[in-house]
């Protein structure tokens, strides 16, 4: 049966595991001897720990195992200097089909087709032709929603989960939503479509396997330019888009982290730009700091260590609930 | 009749006219003679020009008009190298009864009675006892109330109007509203209650009169800290409020402008004070934006100028609505 | 005869004159009597007077003339207060085709054709053949050359002239030849691609008309994002073109400010966008320093004011010295 | 006998020894056979070492013993791979009255009482009503008394000991007058003032037990705040307190660090507040580094590590003479 | 007579008047007829105006006059609009020995005399050798302290007049010495020795002349290395000046700015460094205020324009009092 | 036979070996008997490894060896954990002629004798007699070149290593020459005086042993201001060296890095001085950059980690090439 590494820890030493890990570091070392044998860190979403191979065959090789491969092991529990590090019987690579990726990445607690349903919703009440055109071109195309719907809206500093990017995305369509109620200036079909389509560059910067990675791409141009290249292609293919129009949807994508030193190349020129730029602020912001919250606390209460990202401890003392939809 | 400077303007040379004004700038000049006669620069909140106390009588004092007065002047329409320049016949003080304020000032185009109501709402929407004691203990205060609905938000930058100060309060309100439901870990109750009182130092730290100014103290000590002083004794006068939920609310309001360098001391430390934080920023800078706009373009398209504190210029190329209540 | 301004200004009262100008300002203003008339601000590159259209027929409508336009006009030499400002017989829009646009904006002293013969050969020298591809499309494009020949490389500071992109494009790209020299890690050809296409985004970004504007395209996306669409865009029709060399072209241009706070989305993160970005710092601060001594001091030696952009005065003794090609 | 870990180390394998010491970490562990011991490391002003309680009794609960914790304990000296990691006999928690609480946080060298009389010959100096009644309200009660020379001045940066807050109130006063004599439009009575109050906020900011921490309240609203808090409230106590010094007062502390970015919400703005925010950093610098000196160098001179506020390695090749009076 | 411009004011029209004056702006203008005449914009430390040589002899050479000359003019009182417009009978170059330089520039209200006597008892009371000898060959050499007992201190920030250099050397000792007796483990007579010789590069950086201006070798390369290198020649000269101790002096004089952004090469990295930096800080700081303050209020109260260095308004509401010598 | 450390690494446990190595750490420990040992971190520049000097002599002192040494060592190849940690039979202090210091320290690839030579064409081709006087009394001096022919140019961040700054003092010497042909109005002797001395400082910032380490004056002087004054003594022994062209060459010197916060306490504020800036950033920044790849990559290809002061992760998927000669 596979088991979670937080489901081995209480077992008592001697007993039987077996189990699907990714590996974290992987090192060969040598027996007094001489003899090799290897030395891994193995993890899932719910810890680490160490293993060792201790007696590997004669003639296997030791080399084939790297950082990031998922493997299955069995083996008994075993502690050395208080801590668990069990000698493995079996280690081999495992294939894609075995195992559930979950086991290594979370997901969005939101349930996806209900929120994909609450995005569509968004789209469909978009009046202005070409941006529903646009709009429809991606979320009416199977393909794309697959990998919209599964990619996170970070690594590591807010929404870093499977179906984060959803989440995330409907979380500020819904602020932008307040706003265009409240300031009629406002272009609403534009500051919604920029909304929904704000982040969708992650589809391609992220990469989710057995964990969320940022691929080549990704960290050498970012989702700003990549969603920009994408709309751009997309729009060349509608005939009569407006020229203004696009260009005034690019700025809000291009513009919407804010800041030069977020990345962006542009500072927000335009009422829907800035409303989307505080807008997306506003949600990641609150976002990071409730899974670092969770991240750091658990079920306690008081302060985090500092954000590595925004540089506060957080204090909490309240109850952590998740959001459910009522 | 009190005309306003933008009606002057199309008066045919010749023609008289009568009004109270500002003193924006006045010079005692000379004529070749020797004689004193007095140079202004007048203004209401629809323009500028310049009139000369021509001929002043023998004994008139004509240091007594300063700077940010409002004075009562009627001469006739008369150009000087095309410039509307009058010579005056009559010029006093106003008393204060004479003229409206209103002259002078914007107010918010929100009726102040029905926002007043919304804001209301809102505070009877809190459950928790002593932060509810403690909205009461401002909201129906009526002295309290009268100073409130008159304040602006700003002098320049954002709600710089009266009645600006309750429409800030009530579109961080709305924001906090959206942002409570999805992030349930957030205690919505301290959060309503911070965006309801997160800027009601500026009762103090702005003054309304002839133009709205900045007084004495809300430049020495600004309204973050004067805010929380209103708070602190008020909140002394309640009996047992809890000293945690004190220091949780305060350092909600001092660390609401979010980053040092805007002035709060404390940068935001609790999910709740992060939210009110970007929920501020979102609100006063879309309104920010919108009012340059209208101050720039007037019915107009296109660029505005740089502006001063967000260091952009501003593109719109909509139409210019006001927020109206359905 | 179109006299340029610094010709009129030696004439004396009374001369009659005539020529092309640009209309920098214009004032409808009221004579005493009530009947309008037109007061000017007219410039070329030479300098700049006031002019007045005194007397106008009366069913002639003021409105017309607008900032940017260009006009004919003829008067007599006049001068009030020491300032040249004459009064105008006649004054109408010019057509197109009756004035030398060269009168209002200046050019790269560098013959364009010779350069851009040196330009060709850098093509010529890419080896790489999807590089080579790519940069034919462009550079062997009529339609693209005519425009990128006559763009400028910026509005003000540097290299603000037409041919100025052709002049900036061929001195990045020969500090980026020195660089490849001494570093054989680097792909050269990547590398001079890079700096043959950097800026190319400017076609768009930046309109040449009777001045330098910059584009609300421009404004609102910037040559960096310009760029690269219109890189990407031929990219798509070049069969095979490697997805990674894309990637990796694309990231040197986007890189190319080094910094955040200077436009880039991203910094530059291989060797070649590294070296990019370090050339065209050197090649566009030394030109902008040469152009602000040459604008500021003339013939004369000393101090220039403060640079708005670099921040500092710059001290000059030497001769000016336009590059002459041996 | 209470022993100091430094007196531990010079101490055979095999000495007996017993103290008190605070659990700066703890961890369960379990010997191979599934039994938990306890892996704790100990320290107190002196330094640190790892403890073992290898076999505690069967029922004994090992869960009681948390970071911060007082114990007693004793055991016999060993060694593990050459680092002191004594097994003990006894742990028990240790009561407040059994140990002196200077064995765990250092104390200003200068004695307090001569310390406190020379502040009130500064409190005794100022002539003006008002600012004297207001600095006896707090100098004069023996229960502000007692924590304010109990109090620290920081917990890392300067300060950082039992009186410090004391020894840098009289640093800052000492400069405030050497200024005060060579400016003589400072008002004087109103410099002395702020600086004998400027950190009173201290007193709740840190907690001094066994080591100085940082209260929650004084982490979220900070010793500025907080002090300016504490003024106002004494001041609504004393009748005519005049508002304008009120404010000018109050200012001064709110700027007394001088920049935003080091949590001032206010920049100086009155010769006052701007005298006091230089004169604190002078002390406090100067303090800073050469308490880092003191931690870093002992008796040696050459380079210190890189201070982790200052950002600079320190040189010292001078002798080290601690403050002493003549 | 020699009238100052404040004197010329309250004369009537057709009052002849004479005096020296600095031009401040030059123009030829040309009359109706074409014959030129001269618009010169002249003035003193008291105040500005406008004058005409309106009929300049035929052969006069109306070029020689430039800004910053020193010029003899005589008229007669006229006024123009309402400002003072005299036409002058006669202008010409004034020689050295006829004018007062005091009448452009101010100069320390402290007794130059006595103050360097307080100087030469700093230098007498350092007792190391080879850092009073060095003192002993820049104080005691006359020529040098004909240039230091004259130079200013700034140009516009602080201390901006003649003798505000050795003002501020005072200013500063005196707080080192304060902070000397307080932290004995920094070295008294470096300290003392740093400070002051800390601005001595100021005697090249500024020139007194008619107006306190910047000379390019001060702007090219700044007092603080221009002092190094004044005070390593020094050294040189002395034998056996040790190689640690010349180091450390020069350490204390490049790194006295505190920050690279103050123009520090080096931060402060020794204990007599940073007691330098913050006491220089403190004073210059201070007096900039100060001057600031009676710059702008005279005998007013209120608040000041904002510090175009500091950046703040200042407000002052005490009496102005100059500093006085018990 | 000396072995370096990764030839010790592929022997069999067992086998004997010996070589001089740097102590990195040294510790003295305790066997449980209470017998001292010594621990000891060993390094050369192609790896590190512990060592045990498990059984010293009885009467050895084992506090003679300390953090910077050289000793040879001997002893057999034994494992622990899987680590190389030998014990050893013998240590010693090595004598400075016994090993050979490139042991320890990388060296420039290209030959420095042939370096040099085109050094001193550089040389030579400047034709301004005080500047070509000035470069050869440093150039044409034995004991100078000697120790700038070893110097590094920097520790970490670019050319750390022995020949670096020649290395480095060529590369921006050819992109100044580059420069100066595009740019006629530089003063090219100016210039490339400016290249070739630009970093002689570091001959005294660097020491060059058995690692680069700073010394106690470069840390607290730095090479900008090291440099400026060993060329103003030179240009003192120079008859009739022109001030002005004194302070420009000096002026170069103290600008080169660019930025107040890179430590030039001037901005560049010539031609030639903003092109030393601007070649000198170029020609460090890429062989920063390559270092780093080399340094983390060795034959791989993809990403480096963040390089410290950079602050990048570097992508490098080409073949590394060293710069050789044609």
């Amino acid at each position: 049966m596979d088991l979670f590494v937080r489901d081995i820890y209480p077992l008592p030493p001697g007993a039987p595991f077996e189990g699907y890990f990714v590996v974290e570091h992987v090192e060969i070392r040598k027996h007094r001897t001489g003899e090799p044998f290897l030395r891994l860190i193995l993890s899932d979403k719910t810890g680490t720990f160490t293993a060792l191979w201790w007696k590997p065959p004669k003639d296997a090789d030791l080399t084939i195992f790297k950082k990031g491969d998922v493997v299955f092991v069995s083996g008994h529990v075993e502690y050395f200097q208080g801590n668990l590090q069990p000698k493995l019987n079996v280690i081999r690579h495992a294939e894609r089909e075995e195992f559930d990726p979950e086991k290594f990445i979370t997901k969005t607690r939101f349930p996806i087709d209900e929120q994909f349903l609450k995005l569509l919703e968004f789209v469909e009440s978009v009046q202005n032709p070409p941006l529903r055109t646009l709009l429809e071109s991606f979320f009416y195309d199977d393909n794309f929603v697959e990998k919209f719907n599964k990619a996170p809206a970070g690594k590591t500093i807010h929404h870093a989960s499977i179906g984060g990017l959803l989440e995330h995305t409907l979380g500020v369509a819904e602020i932008c939503e307040t706003i265009a109620k409240r300031f009629k200036s406002i272009d609403r079909d534009l500051l919604l479509t920029a909304a929904l389509l704000h982040d969708i560059g992650k589809v391609e910067e992220y990469a989710v396997d057995i964990a969320i990675t940022r691929t080549d791409k990704g960290i050498l141009l970012g989702h700003l330019y990549i969603g920009c290249e994408m709309i751009a292609t997309k729009i060349r293919e509608i005939p009569n888009f407006p020229e203004e129009l696009k260009t005034k949807l690019i700025h809000c994508i291009l513009s919407h982290h804010g800041e030069y030193e977020h990345g962006s190349p542009k500072k927000p020129k335009t009422l829907e730009a800035v409303a989307l730029a505080y807008a997306d602020a506003l949600d990641s912001r609150v976002k990071g700091f409730e899974e670092h919250i969770e991240r750091e606390l658990g079920d306690k209460k008081g302060w985090t260590r500092r954000h590595f990202a925004f540089e506060v401890p957080i204090f909490f003392d309240g109850e952590f609930k998740y959001e459910e939809e009522e």
